[in-house]
């Protein structure tokens, strides 16, 4: 556990919670979705995945408790989001639960990383620490390739998957954003102008289309 | 990943098979159970005992390539009887959950123990290693105990929830037992004779009585 610092801005525990809520519901759901998996070999690839993210989250409520904030309060403003989230995109086969995670979390990562560069350290190493490695990205893109070259037609089926994840996505986080004043606020004051938050979801969308491209789906 | 020590015989690779699947199951469903938590810490703690058994389940598997066995055949022949037996014995609150896993996993644990002994080294101290740590059993005793003084009705319940786990348990086993021929020769060689058997099962109903007092559950 790290050392006690004193009281960290809201924002900042705004932005922790957040990511350790994000790493609990992805343990959930990696777990889940390995039941979709065709083999073992590949159920047990995505439970290791999970493994990752539960540990990530210790070291996001450990870093709460020494900032002195509490993690379940911390956490509770994004459990009725991620919940809709989650209930309105439930994958109903392997390739859509690999989609969901690969896009998904690519979306959530790219903002995290946002997030991270508007905070002091060691909370902006910790945001950057926990955010998903490659080797998972790598795993699903290439799945989701192979599918595509066995079958054409998957790639219109998930490209169009995809596009509702971000849909659903963006639903919820304008809904958590006009809840959570202090990270807000930190979002406005750090783009400082329209234009500057403009080009943070700019940002974000090339990457989300690099992504896409990666894995053979079409923007 | 161990190095390759040349085919091990059948009755190991029964043995890693059959541990490792099990291991992948407790996390698949220590994963969901997690779901039944009251509370967003209790939900953590179980996620993270889930990690430790898929950490194990990577360990099985190597060791498995590493005896030139093939992980997905030496696991096949569980995941009929171990899905019936989860199919049957599914928890419908976390006492349950909790009751489930601390009654299962110790009686299932208990097995390996005594298999353990059967085979050599470094297989023996690979099982060995992989059963489960008693923190987890202290936090289940503990929440189970907790339960039953706030309401000493819960004890009877899970008291009969425990024995029907038992005997659905038992019920499964005795169906492997009679598929699996080189394990089933190797505990019936090693006991030797129809009193050695018998002595093997008293001790697990000793330890299995042991585990449920000290939960405060009736055996």
């Amino acid at each position: 556990m790290a050392a006690s610092d004193g009281p960290a801005p809201a924002a900042v525990v705004d932005l922790l919670g957040m990511v350790a809520y994000g790493e609990l519901t992805a343990f959930d759901r990696m777990a889940a979705d390995a039941r979709l998996a065709p083999d073992l070999r590949r159920r047990a690839t995505l439970c290791e995945m999970a493994a990752v993210e539960i540990a990530n989250y210790r070291r996001l409520t450990d870093r709460l408790l020494a900032v002195g904030a509490d993690p379940e309060a911390a956490m509770a403003p994004y459990v009725d989001a991620l919940q809709a989230y989650h209930d309105s995109t439930e994958p109903r086969d392997w390739l859509e639960a690999l989609t969901k995670a690969y896009v998904g979390d690519g979306v959530a990562d790219d903002f995290f990383r946002e997030m991270a560069a508007l905070v002091d350290e060691p909370d902006r190493q910790l945001v950057l620490d926990v955010v998903h490695d490659s080797r998972y990205d790598e795993f699903a893109a290439a799945e989701i390739r192979a599918a595509i070259e066995a079958d054409p037609k998957v790639a219109n089926r998930l490209s169009m998957w995809a596009r509702r994840l971000v849909g659903e996505a963006l639903s919820q986080a304008t809904r958590v954003a006009g809840d959570r004043v202090a990270l807000t606020v930190m979002i406005a004051e750090s783009a400082g102008d329209q234009a500057a938050l403009q080009s943070l979801f700019k940002r974000m969308m090339i990457e989300h289309g690099a992504r896409m491209s990666h894995a053979g789906l079409n923007n």
